[in-house]
């Protein structure tokens, strides 16, 4: 791709209410806009990015057998009315009228349309299990939202659903995705833990988190050091109150605070910052029971499908990786998040010799399967361009300039901002061992 | 794929207000399902179809040099209100208001967002054009939603908006975007016109509409029989009740009428119905002067965008396909748009040998890169899964059955119902040869 022919309008200017790294820097390297509160537009480098995501999310379930649908945004408030949710969701589940006054919701999550989807569909326990999932549109209708994508109010989710006949194949199933999410944040580059999120008891697996390390989250959790036990306060505090005001305590502060317990392993336990970006749940017979979803079981009899249920933030991720990995010029994306691998720099592309040499390599790298981008814009100079470097955030960069005359290019790392002198005609073999090795 | 790890519930019943044979087809066939009045869910095989459909949209458009985005599908009124839209569109434009008792819409189209989002951050002639382009949920609250996914309420759309400093350059994209359509729309497989859809004058280019040929389709249009020449009857017939009564009658009926006009080519004209898939249209500097959208010309003065917008109906299209791709039985699939190309029917999968030889096909066309399906379920026998063939409409099936003990399979053609003996080892050779010449 050619810097000419994307728009990737850039900006020194900070959104008004921005606290966080990542709104402030998604903002200004042209990833996304904000279209009103809590509404975000993503805009082509942005967009690039989603995909990116969305496609090792998808590519990871569909190997463990899970098939992806879409269902319909708005949903009939019937639905919810049948499983008893229409009101616990309170105003965070915004209702909407038709033009024949009629009741919808724009869907929050979608148990119930799904249960309904499957209900008669699947007859018999031969059938089972069935894994469906979709990336799809969700909206919640937060009081405050703010922090950017991080918590908009229409944002892109990944939520799924299990049937199974029997509970041991609805446990091995959300185990099965346990792992499925292990690789899914794995192959996106994150730091991340998976924690308890069970009232009660340590060790329990009813519910599980996946919290994406960083300063800036806002959930509090603690950790195991020698083992990779994991849980949220939530589960650790019985007092409210305990766990509110260690959720108000910054990051630094946090470090100060001594843990008393210890793992089970007998390591030693720290408190983290966390973002939450999935959560896997094993429902039972909840929705299906609300909503007579049954199905034949060996005996013949009906019997209500054992559910359980898998969310990933898709659009949140965005910004989660952002929040870890950024320094104070702008972003760093992971190797498999960033939207090209490597920006090839024209100092200047006025000059005839500049311009064709960076070409030359850009159509290098492409042919050889490298995600690659050349800054060819005539009317900016080179300290903006490598500026536009820092603050979109591409893993390396090559500089053609001076130097050129002597062969040689400067390849950048934007992690460390390292400079490092190459040959022309090994700008490949570098970037290559530098890609494998990250 | 094998059906055993695929959720496909077909059925025999059809949907209670079912008229068109894509309705009937996708719905039985397991693509979608009716969630209420004019809501779909795209279950597994009709998420996989719009995915093939939506990527064919993307490459095309890529290779354009389009740029995707993605808006918030809520959008502020506020936006309408100052284009001056917010009368016009009617009820059709669904409004909502959030916790806050503050006014949104659900978009049905996106010009006001994306001049927005353009504005203030394409400055200068040098940065244009821009093309912006995204594949979208949109709602339209139609009085009376019909004819399943051909005409629901929420549905996906392909909505692309290009900026420019002056005329010339707008209709060039307007041209390049015709052609970009029609590339579209042939690697779908579609029988399709493009006609002026202007009010008034033949020949004008200011408005272009693409229908895809079927009995059923609800426009009627006048295709000249000798060149490419088309238009939709609106912008030929001046007085409306003579359109409304040509767009009431039958294809069958419309066939029996004379039509006294001829082409300025000398070729004779006849009536077709038409299915509007897609919709070019040269949009001026309305938006952008209402939304004071202006870029600094060549003599550093401001001027506002030329613009051009660009629309494709994206669920839309998988009706398309069957309404002019189908026979009594079911669904025929074109090539890029099949949800996989080849159906394995193993006639009895209880027999291992039959399901040994039928796995050996499959992993042998997987090998060679063909998309293919086996049937290895164990509880249903030949005929439902002949039945499931033929409703679903993958291009062809492979029935292996009695005759593997003489080393034989049979190929079945979906489309003329054909079958051919087939050696064993010769299946995947000529498969490629059916599918080559297709």
């Amino acid at each position: 791709m050619k810097f000419s022919n994307l728009f990737i309008p850039t900006s020194k200017e900070n959104p008004s209410d921005v606290v966080l790294p990542s709104h402030q820097f998604l903002v200004r390297g042209g990833f996304v806009n904000q279209e009103g509160a809590g509404l975000y537009n993503f805009m082509p480098l942005g967009k690039i990015v989603l995909d990116k995501i969305r496609t090792i999310v998808k590519e990871e379930l569909d190997k463990a057998g899970c098939n992806e649908v879409q269902l319909s945004f708005v949903t009939p408030i019937s639905l919810w009315d049948r499983s008893g949710r229409a009101e616990d969701m309170g105003k965070e589940m915004l209702r909407i009228k038709d033009r024949h006054d009629n009741d919808f919701v724009l869907s929050p999550t979608n148990e119930e349309a799904m249960v309904e989807l499957v209900k008669n569909r699947v007859k018999s326990y031969k059938d089972l299990p069935v894994n469906l999932y979709q990336i799809n549109t969700k909206f919640r209708d937060e009081a405050r939202p703010r922090y950017g994508i991080l918590r908009g109010r229409e944002f892109l989710m990944k939520d799924g659903y299990s049937f199974h006949s029997n509970t041991e194949d609805m446990i091995r199933e959300f185990d099965l995705m346990e792992e499925t999410y292990k690789k899914i944040f794995t192959r996106l580059g994150l730091d991340f833990r998976v924690v308890n999120a069970d009232s009660g008891a340590i060790g329990g697996s009813g519910s599980k988190e996946f919290h994406v390390l960083a300063n800036s989250g806002e959930d509090t959790i603690l950790v195991c050091e020698s083992c990779d036990y994991g849980a949220n306060i939530e589960t650790i505090f019985e007092d409210e109150s305990e766990v509110d005001s260690l959720n108000e305590l910054s990051y630094e502060q946090l470090q100060e605070k001594e843990v008393t317990q210890k793992c089970s392993c007998g390591g030693k336990l720290s408190f983290k910052k966390g973002i939450e970006v999935g959560h896997i749940f094993q429902l039972g017979d909840k929705y299906s029971k609300a909503l007579e979803a049954n199905f034949q079981d060996e005996n013949g009899k009906p019997k209500a499908f054992e559910m359980a249920t898998f969310g990933i933030g898709v659009s949140r991720l965005v910004a989660s990786v952002i929040e870890q990995n950024h320094d104070e010029k702008g972003c760093i994306w992971t190797k498999n998040t960033a939207p090209y691998l490597v920006d090839i720099i024209v100092s200047n592309a006025k000059k005839e010799d500049e311009l064709d040499a960076g070409i030359k390599i850009y159509e290098e790298l492409k042919a050889n399967g490298i995600d690659v981008i050349i800054d060819d814009r005539k009317k900016e100079r080179f300290g903006f361009k490598m500026g536009d470097f820092e603050l979109i955030g591409f893993p390396y960069a090559v500089v053609i300039g001076k130097k050129l005359q002597d062969g040689l290019v400067e390849i950048v790392d934007r992690k460390t901002l390292e400079k490092q002198e190459c040959k022309l005609d090994e700008v490949f073999e570098v970037l290559q061992k530098k890609l494998d090795n990250s």
